[in-house]
Order: C-alpha cells, then structure tokens, then sequence
C-alpha cells in the first residue's frame, strides 16, 4: 500500500470540500446569519489539514487498485465527517451521530433525515444540507475518475471493472481520455443543474428554493427545504419540471455526451434507456390504476404517479404524496423500483437497470447451457459481447448485496425495535441511496426515533450503496492494509 | 425431446403413487370411515393411466439433461394433481384450487395450509396429508435418481450440476453407483422415521399420531393433525424427540451414509455441518435472549426457542409456540432462517447452508481479485476444489431466486390485498417450502383467505423451491420441447 500517495490524494479531496464551503459561507454573509463560525472552523481545518497533505507530491506516484479503493472509501468518511461540522457548531444538530447521519445521507445522495423541523433551520445550513447533494452526485460520476489520471494502466481497467460492470459506451471513451472526459460530464452535470433552476424559477419559486431543489434533483438526492418536500408549491408545473429532471438525472450521462457527438442512432437503440422508461412506464400505468380512487381525474392521478415512480427509481427520494398510505401493490411496486434504481453511469442509486439487465441474461445463459451443454453461449448487450470477468462481477455483486441488505436488517432489529415493514425499508432505502421508506420512515416520516447504533449502521449502508459495495467493504479488509 | 421417452418414465411415477395411495385405503378400512371412493376412483385411475404409459418401452431409451428436466417438473405437477383427487372426492377439501394448494404444499414438504379445521377431517384423509410429506421427502432424495439409471453419463453430470451445486461428499459416490445409493438412502429415511416414530410412542402418544407426526418431520414438511400442531401435546418430551429429528432430517443424507461407512472423521470434518450447527446453535441463543421474559425459567425458554429455530432452519413448519407473538428480533432472525434453509441432500429446503457457504466465498473470491488481480483463486470447500461451472451455477441460482421472489411479492399484492408482511412471508414460507410465515399466514393463521390466483402463485413457488428452481422454470421454456 502506497500510504503516502494514499494521504495526498486524501489531502486534495479536503482542501476541496473547504473551498466548496465557500458558498454556503456566502449566504451566511448574504442573509446575515450567525453561522459563520459553523463554515469558518471547518473551512480552516479543512484547508490546513489539506494543503499539509498535498504540500509534497511523493515521489513513487503510481497507485493500483488497491490506493484507488483506498482512497474513493477513506475519502467519503472523511468528507462526511468534516461535512457534518457545520451543522453541529450551528447547533442545528447538535449530536454528531445525527449530524454524521444527515451528511452522509447529503453526500450519498440518499436523502433520508433525521430532522423533524427543516424549515426553523438558517439559510446557511439548509444550502449546505443541499449542496452535499450536489457534491456527491458530481463524486459519483467523476469521483474514480479524479484519482484515474495518476495511475497507470492496470489500474485504470481495475476501477472501470467497479465502474463499468455496466454494459453501455462507457468504457472505451472513458479509458482513452479521461480528463476530457470528465470535464464534459461536469459541463453536462452543471448547465442540467442549472436549466433546472431557471425553469423552476420561471414558476415564482424564490431563487434559494430553485437553487436547492436542483441541488437535491441533479444528485438525485431528496433533501427538500421544507417538511412537506416538494408538496409545498402546490404546482403542477414545479412538479413537472422536478419529475422530467429526475428523469435526466437518471440517464447515463453518456448518453448526453453521445447526443452532444450527435450519435442520436446509437441513443435511441441504448437498451439500458429504453428497459428503464419501459419500467417506468409500466409502473405509472400500474400504480395510476392502483391510485385512481384517491384523485381526482386522470391527469391528477398522472402527476402523483408518475412523480413517485421517478423520485423512487431515480432514488431521489422527494414526495409530493404520502405513498406510506396508498394501496398495497402501490407500495410493492415503489419497493421493487427501490431495488431496481436508476441507470448505470448516472447520479442514481439503486442496483441500477443495466445490472438487473445482465442479471436477467445471465440467468438465461445458465439455463440454455442446462438444456444445451455444449452450445456456446456469449452474453451480449447492444450487439457488444459482455466478458466473463463483467458477468462474473455483477453475479457477485447481487451476493455482497444480498448479505449486507440481511444483515443489517437483522442488526436494525437488534439495534431498535421497530416493524419489519420499517427495518426492511429502512435498510432498502438507505442502501439503494433513496431516502424515504415506508412504515415509520415513509415521507411523512423520519429517521430521527432510531438508536445511534443504527443511525451509523445505516449511514455504511448509504456509503456502501453509493460506492457499489466494494471499495467500503475493502477498508475492513486486513489485506489491504497490508504492504506490498 | 425424446416425447415416448418421457411418458413412459411419468407412467411409471403414476402407477407408483397409485400404489402408495393403497395406505391411506387401509385407513378407510381399518376407521371405517366412508372415504373409499375418494381414494378407490384415483388409485383406479394412477394405475389404469401408468399401465397404459409403461406398456411398452420405447425402443430409444436414451434420455438427456432436457428430457430429465421434463420428467422431474412434471411428474411432481402431476402427482399433486392426481393427489388432489382423494382430498376433493372425500369433500374434506372441494374446491380444486384449495385441493391442489394443500397437495403441493404436501408433496413440496412445505407444510402450508388452507385447511382451518384439521381435526374435523377423517383419519384417512389426515393419513394422506401427512404421507404425501413423507413421499415428497424421499422424492426429494431419490426423485432425480429415480430416472438416472436410464441416462447416459452426460445426462448424470448435468442432473447434479442441479442436484450437486453444494460442495460435499455427494458427487461421486452417487455418479458411480447410483442405485445402490438410492437403495441405502431410502433405508436410511426409513429406518429414521421408524425410529422417531417409535420414540414418539413412548410418550403415551397414539400409533396414527405418531406415524403422521414422523411423515411430517421426516419430510421436513410440517403437517399437523391437530389444529395446534405440536403445541397440543403439551410435553417436552415430545418437542425434544421432534426437535432432534427435525434437525436430523436437516442433514446431508451423505453423512449418515459416511456414518455407516464408518467414516467418523469425514463427518465431524464436514464444513456444511458445522456451519449448520452453528448457526442453529447462535439463533437458539439470540432468541433465548430475546424471548426470555415471555416463559419461566432457561428450560422452558429453550425448549420453545430450539424447537421454532429447528421448525424453521429445517423448513418443516411445526409449531409449538405462535412466533408471530415473539419480539421483533426473534421474529427478523426466523425470517432470515427461512432463506438459510437446511443442508444439501437432506429433505429440507430453502437456499440450502452449503449453498450460502459457497456464495460467501464467490463474493470473498471477488475481493480478493480486485485487490490483487493477478492472485490465481479457486474455491475450495472441504479441501476439494469446487469447479467454476458449480461456482457459476450457485451464483445465477441466486439471481433467479431472487427474481422469483420479487416478481412473487409483486404478483401477490395484484391478486390480494394483504400487507407486506403477509406477502413476504407467505412468499418466503412457500419457495422455501417452510409453511407458517408471519402476520396473516402466522402459525396461528392461514392461507385460506388469500385468492385462486394467489393459491396458484404459492403452488408453484412451492414447486420451483422444492424442485431447485431449473427444473419448473424450463417447463415453461419453448426450447425445452423442441424436437432436437
């Protein structure tokens, strides 16, 4: 293990995350609130700590699958513990436990709160809150990616196994030009951001809403400004314009890079796109039938729908519906669509619909090798043939997340004393980084009545989700830690 | 698709439970009770079609993997269909799709119930009940061998591809000798359930009790033949002889094969089984802990906690206390149980503690290559190398359960309209072939209440649990009855 390189990197994530406190450090100026200590102290010791640790680049620079892992796990702890510091000077959460929880849940784009009143909170904090959204969905999509210039070729095709276990253009544009790469999924990532805050903006919605709203949405995170999330503007517009977002946001972001390279052709036949607006499609169809009694006319009922199956399978996790309170297979279908997620390459959580894809085909290889021993059988996805190692890895994949969804149920149950219908949701929606479960975590519900125990059980599930499972399960690997 | 082939072997499986069905006629008999016809006019029929079937050996008397699959599947859907008869003819059960429920749920040894009256039944319909346990369990065993002596060797390497994804003492003595295994394994489920039928005779209980009891353990299915199961015995010594043989029957047929070989050291050496002891041994203890203040003294609590936790590990289905009373953690680890299942090669079901071992290390493996891609890495289990093709099988087994399970609870809540708990665990309790799930279907419920086509559902959950899944789900493959 490469420790010192290991620190370096570490050390540039940090110095970061103090300049991006900046901002929030501005509306603290801009509304004249008392938060100013709650930025200043974190954004000193962020910058000390991190120019310390870069002040040196050491001199055996080349790190391996190993450092990679190293870094992308320790760096989202770090970031969240020192994320969580505003919001416990500010004595907006004053335990570290519950402030731990909610920045995870920031950086992780989960979404799930253990705040009862968001609306007393100041300005500052609660752009903070929803900054975290927006730093972690820009992490999710480029955060391999910032450590990949530095490393050599081994280990560039080691992430893009994590990274890429997903079929689709990633992987060949990626490798070829990383940097550029992704400089034009950052462009991409901030002018949606921004599209969405003027479009939001044109409905009257004062720019701070608009601001953390798209925050909340490009992340697809779900941290809303107000308890009753995006209820609150009792808009059908707002509503629209948050659920075609939602949308986006749950795309692979290559696909935006494809149509700016004009391949509309090789878009519009991407599998992944049309198995995901197929689902959702169905799962509107279904739950409007299943809802129909509970608004008024079809278009009423459209808009809830619709709304619900994109914050859920996009794992946003904003409501403008208590679904904790819609009829059974409602509830069925959202729970399922938590497990499905979004689409690989995208801000989203989830298992991710590409995944569910391969899983599917590979289910179907195994019984035509059953009925046919000696046929060859390949999987292939969008005409490309899927390797073994990918196949393999996703196989594996469903295995880590199978136990750890278990287990954690069960130590949820051990931890507090909750239903089964709350644990199983609790976990699920922390897991697959969504936010509201149903029970006593559904939307109009919260995480705060949990022990701290599985407050910080559920905040590595939301770490653990977020990274696809592998690089926080290797910090608790000896090996590892252990010298080359 | 050799079609003659197949008939002629379904024939004979028809003439076989023709004959098997003669006991429950000896019960009319010897009760007196009026249910000749209902067993007669079946009996009749099974023989009459089996003749017809067997009359003549096809000339091509090969048959491959496909045709194996063919003849497994529908042999048991045809069995539980003709076993349906007695059930609808006696008017004990009339209607078809609640006859065809508790007959699958007979022969699948999962021991789930439409039935809320079972003491009101006459004898001979109670015998049949609980013999078609005992049928199931030694198909479980022997069903698959039943048609190897037929096959050629690469049709055996592929029936334990399904039969031998668990590592362990099973492949090769099988594939060199399978009839004489069968013969020995029959033995040994015989002698066993003499034995606890005999032990439960020493505690005063009825000769009818006894054997039906023994049929229900030694299929691992869970049949009473009192309303309250084995609660209305109220005694601990009753428990404990259902206890132990509970978790005997939870063992690899192997082992008690090996013991007789003399093989002691292979046995105690056995992963497989000191896993399931294990776990059986930290659940009894997690529940003692969590049940404590509901019974008087560590005796009491033990005796009510080993029992459930064996009811339930070992899939049968017995209960002696209403778990869906017991605190959270005590009810979330019996749901986990639900899924652990019993051994390889015993009558038990669910994914099987052989199965979960190998899945562990698939996904210790995975980390292991991240980390050091170039490590060479087998599985090994019980020293032996486990091949890749087992490794690959167990992993997309894994995929299509979970599937199955999903597009189940799903399917449910379109049928019915019960909560989340019922769905789940009525789900879970049918494809691992357990019985008693939680809530409605608790050990004091009932799956009476739930539809048709929710009845159906959970019939061929029951199926594709107990057949290992491949076997159902190819039926309702087009490639499966295509002529090669």
């Amino acid at each position: 293990m490469n420790y010192k390189m290991v620190f370096y990197l570490l050390g540039q994530m940090l110095r970061v995350e103090g300049l991006l406190m900046l901002l929030p450090l501005a509306c603290t100026w801009i509304y004249g609130e008392d938060t100013l200590t709650a930025f200043l102290i974190p954004i000193v010791l962020l910058v000390a700590i991190g120019t310390l640790l870069t002040f040196k680049m050491p001199k055996k620079n080349d790190i391996y699958a190993k450092e990679g892992f190293a870094v992308v796990g320790l760096s989202w702890i770090l970031l969240s513990v020192f994320g969580a510091l505003p919001f416990m000077i500010s004595g907006a959460i004053p335990h570290f436990c519950d402030a731990l929880f909610e920045t995870v849940s920031g950086f992780t784009t989960t979404g799930a709160s253990i705040l009862t009143d968001i609306e007393s909170l100041p300005y500052s904090i609660l752009f903070w809150r929803s900054f975290t959204h927006w730093i972690g969905g820009m992490g999710v999509l480029v955060f391999t990616m910032a450590v990949l210039p530095k490393s050599n070729e081994r280990s560039v095709r080691l992430m893009h196994v994590m990274r890429a276990e997903v079929p689709g253009p990633t992987v060949g544009k990626l490798v070829s030009r990383v940097k550029e790469t992704a400089r034009i999924l950052y462009l991409i990532y901030i002018a949606l951001t921004l599209i969405e805050a003027a479009l939001l903006l044109l409905s009257g919605m004062p720019l701070f809403d608009a601001l953390c709203n798209a925050f909340g949405t490009a992340g697809t995170g779900g941290f809303g400004i107000w308890n009753d999330s995006i209820a609150h503007y009792h808009s059908a517009y707002v509503d629209g314009v948050i659920s075609v977002f939602m949308l986006l946001f749950s795309l692979n972001f290559n696909l935006f890079f494809l149509l700016l390279m004009r391949q509309f052709r090789t878009v519009a036949k991407n599998s992944e796109l049309r198995w995901f607006l197929s689902i959702v499609a169905l799962a509107t169809a279904a739950i409007m039938i299943d809802t129909r009694h509970l608004y008024s006319g079809v278009s009423q009922t459209f808009r809830f729908s619709v709304f619900q199956v994109l914050s859920v399978i996009s794992t946003s996790g904003f409501s403008t519906a208590d679904f904790n309170q819609w009829p059974i297979l409602s509830r069925s279908i959202l729970v399922l669509l938590m497990f499905i997620g979004a689409c690989a390459g995208s801000t989203g959580g989830g298992l991710k619909v590409g995944r569910i894809m391969l899983l599917m085909k590979t289910f179907v290889r195994e019984v035509r090798l059953m009925l046919h021993p000696r046929s060859v059988n390949v999987i292939r996805t969008d005409g490309k043939r899927v390797d073994e190692e990918t196949v393999r890895g996703t196989a594996s994949y469903l295995i880590a997340y199978t136990f750890l969804v278990a287990a954690s149920i069960l130590l949820l149950a051990v931890f507090d004393n909750f239903d089964l219908v709350t644990n199983f949701t609790a976990v699920s929606a922390c897991i697959n980084n969504i936010g509201p479960g149903l029970s006593i975590v559904g939307p109009a519900g919260n995480y705060y009545l949990f022990t701290d125990a599985s407050k910080l059980l559920l905040s590595f599930d939301m770490l653990a989700g977020r990274l696809e499972l592998f690089p926080i399960l290797m910090i608790f690997s000896p090996s590892t830690w252990r010298n080359n």
